[in-house]
This record gives structure tokens, sequence and C-alpha cells, in this order.
């Protein structure tokens, strides 16, 4: 892989996931009144906010740190411990998240996990918990065997991508869902698509972009650690060669 | 891979993707008053049976044709054009399926496209009319190079396993919107759970573990064409040994 596309490359993912989470600040911000800790309707404005800051974005963000040419030399364990980490904080983020829309409906009375959003959701978050925890157990704490940890790294790699693929579904319906619920009457309704539909859309449509992107770079093998053969091209990429 | 693991895995593909298929039917039929071709409501209700049967199962099955262990000897041209016709039944299900909403929204002087739901799916069908034209140009006519096939395979098994993923995330928002739509009022309202939710929510959920199970095998290596070395174990799927 030439070094030009891989810094295009890095561009163009920290622009696409900085525009995301701007994006959704924006859309609750200007349409929905900005952010509470309160349990109101200002708290809910918090839940799309740290789900496609944690469980799209920084999820990315960690998933991706062993496609940086720098992890591919030295010693693993730093790195191990960073994708480990940011993992953790991702998690943090969403788990903070949940909370904010579960303290709005239950001040609200207004009943938890009933929509097909919210059961993908919270299945999304559920395998979430259980990779970082089984990704810890067996790949950061030293008693695994080689044997068991490249039996489970391939299934391990799965499950990051499609826990990926699921929060940005979740997403996609949450931002079709919350049009549904907020752009109900007359000229304001969904189907004449306002301004806010047209902007809340292309966020859904720019997070569909970035998560394609970033499942691209996490598959694709010539972004993988290369074997111990391709010494070649893993040092051009280190020292800026072509 | 175990011929065991092989035929347990074929089972579950076949059985989940049909209730997917008669989960779906069932659900339009039950609680929606089944099916017609005449712009009504009934003429909608074929839409979610159409994308769940085309987009979803059979786009699925068309994928997976070169992961059967048959298809890995002997010519490859009646497998590349069973691949080809049967990703074109597909796609003319899907957009029969277009033209189902499409034409009840005409006559109900609903606008079309305004929804994210219709955004991320139209752009989907529009990828998987842009894979087929590609696809069936490069691998399937005789012009192109084996340069130039071995450098877009990587991508279009790429781009076949994200409109698959596209797919899922367009029924998923499209389950819950159809949802909000028609289950509004009192003790039958969503939040309430009624029979329908459930049942419908359901069907959502089997639709993603489905989609998950063939990701699986369309990405997983050991399910893959094996190089010219790998001869013993192509056999034995082949001849039934373990």
């Amino acid at each position: 892989m030439a070094v030009g596309w891989f810094y295009l490359s890095v561009l163009a993912l920290c622009s696409l996931g900085s525009m995301c989470i701007l994006f959704t600040i924006y859309w609750m911000r200007y349409w929905h009144g900005g952010f509470a800790w309160d349990g109101s309707i200002l708290m809910f404005n918090w839940h799309p906010v740290l789900m496609v800051t944690g469980m799209v974005v920084l999820y990315s963000a960690a998933s991706l740190v062993y496609r940086l040419p720098q992890s591919w030399v030295g010693p693993r364990l730093p790195w191990k411990s960073g994708h480990a980490a940011m993992h953790l904080l991702a998690f943090l983020l969403t788990v903070l998240g949940l909370h904010a829309v579960f303290e709005f409906h239950n001040h609200a009375k207004i009943p938890n996990l009933y929509s097909l959003h919210s059961w993908l959701g919270i299945t999304t978050v559920f395998l979430f918990a259980c990779q970082w925890f089984l990704g810890f157990s067996v790949f950061l704490l030293p008693w695994a065997s080689m044997w068991l940890r490249s039996l489970l790294k391939p299934i391990h790699v799965f499950f990051g991508a499609s826990i990926l693929s699921l929060a940005i579904a979740s997403v996609i319906s949450g931002i079709n869902e919350k049009l549904f619920f907020s752009l109900k009457n007359g000229t304001k309704s969904y189907s004449n698509l306002p301004s806010e539909a047209v902007f809340a859309n292309c966020a859904g449509m720019l997070v569909v972009v970035f998560g394609l992107l970033v499942l691209y770079i996490l598959l694709a093998s010539s972004w993988k650690r290369p074997e111990p053969g391709m010494q070649a091209e893993r040092e051009a990429l280190l020292h800026g060669g072509e």
C-alpha cells in the first residue's frame, strides 16, 4: 500500500468521524434545544451524541489501532493496552448514552426497550461487553496459550466488525425513529423534508460512509500487520518510501 | 473445516432464511390484511416481503454459491453464471419490492424517498445494481485480463458483504418505521408491546442473526475456495471424510 493512500485514508477517517459527531451535536443543539443531565428531554439529547461518539467513532478508532504501521514493529503490549483502553472508553460513553435515554424515559413514564431500534441497540451493547471481556481475558491477560489466541483471533476480528455494523444499523433506525417522533405536523412533517430532516438524514448517511470506510480498512489485507517476509513494505510505510 | 460443521451451517442458513421470509409474510397477512397488486395498502404489504426475500435471503444464497465445496473443482463458468443469474433474480424481486411501495405512495399521495430508511434503502439498491453490472462486465464477459480480475476481486467481495450489511440496516429501520406507523393508539401502541410488535421485532432480530451467519461464512477463510496446495481438505469435503 502506498504511503500517500495511507495518509489520505487517515485524513478521510478523521474528517468523516469528526463530522459524524459534529452533525449529531448540531442536530440536537439547533433543533432540540441543547443538552442537560436532569431527566428532561434535554437529557435524551445526549443519547444520539454519546452513541455516535462512543459506539461508532471511538469504537472505530480503537479497532483501527493495529492498522497503524507503527504497531507492526516492536513490543505488542503497549498497542494491546491502548486498544483495550480506547474500547473501554468507548464502552463507558456508550453506557452513559444508554443512561441518558433510560433516565429520560423513566422521568417521562415512557416504557424502555420496546422498539426494534432498542432491541438491536441493547443487543449490540451486550455483544460489545462480551467482546471486551473475552478480548481482555484471552489477549491481554497472560494465561492464554498461543493456540487459544490464534483460534479466537479471527472470531474476535469478525465480531469486532459485526458489532460496528450492528451499531450503524442501530444508529440509522434511531435517527429515523427520532425524526418520526419530532416531525409530525403540517409543513414540518418528516414527509415534507424540512431542513431538520435533510440534515439528520445526511448525518445518518455520513455514519454509513464512515462505517464502510472503517470496515474496508479493518478487513482489507493490505492494511493488516504484514507476515514476517514482507519487511520491505513495512519499512516503506514507516520511513516514508513509496 | 469438518464436514459435520458444513452441513450444520447449511441447515442453519436454510432454516433461518426461510423463517425470515415466513415471518414477514405472516406479519403482513395476519396483522395487515394480506396482499394485492392494486396500489392500495395491500400492495405496500408486498414491499417488506419482496425486500427480505430478494435483498436479504436470495442475495445471500447467490453470494454463498462459491462457498459450496462443489464449486471449488472443475470449470468455473457454470458457477459464475449461477452466481450472476441468482443475483439477477434477487435484483428483480428487489425492484418489484420498490415498485410496490412507490405505487402505494403515488396512489395515496404520500411523498416518496423522504425517510432515512428510504435514503439508505435506495442507496443499497443502487450499489447492488452497480455491483451486478461491474461483476458481469469484469468477471463473466471474456474481455477482462486476469490482472484486472484479481485487482477487482477483493473489492467485489467487500462490496458484496457491505451491500448485505446495508440491506440489513434498511430492513431494521423499515420494520421499526412500519411499527411506529401502524401501532399508534392506546393499548395497541408500540410502546405497550402488543403481539404484533413482539412478532415483528423478532422477525427483525432473525434477519440480523441470518445476516451475521451469512457474513461469517462469506468472510471466514476456511469457507473459501482453497489454494491449490490444500487438496486434502477439499477432497474430504467433497467425498464425506472428516
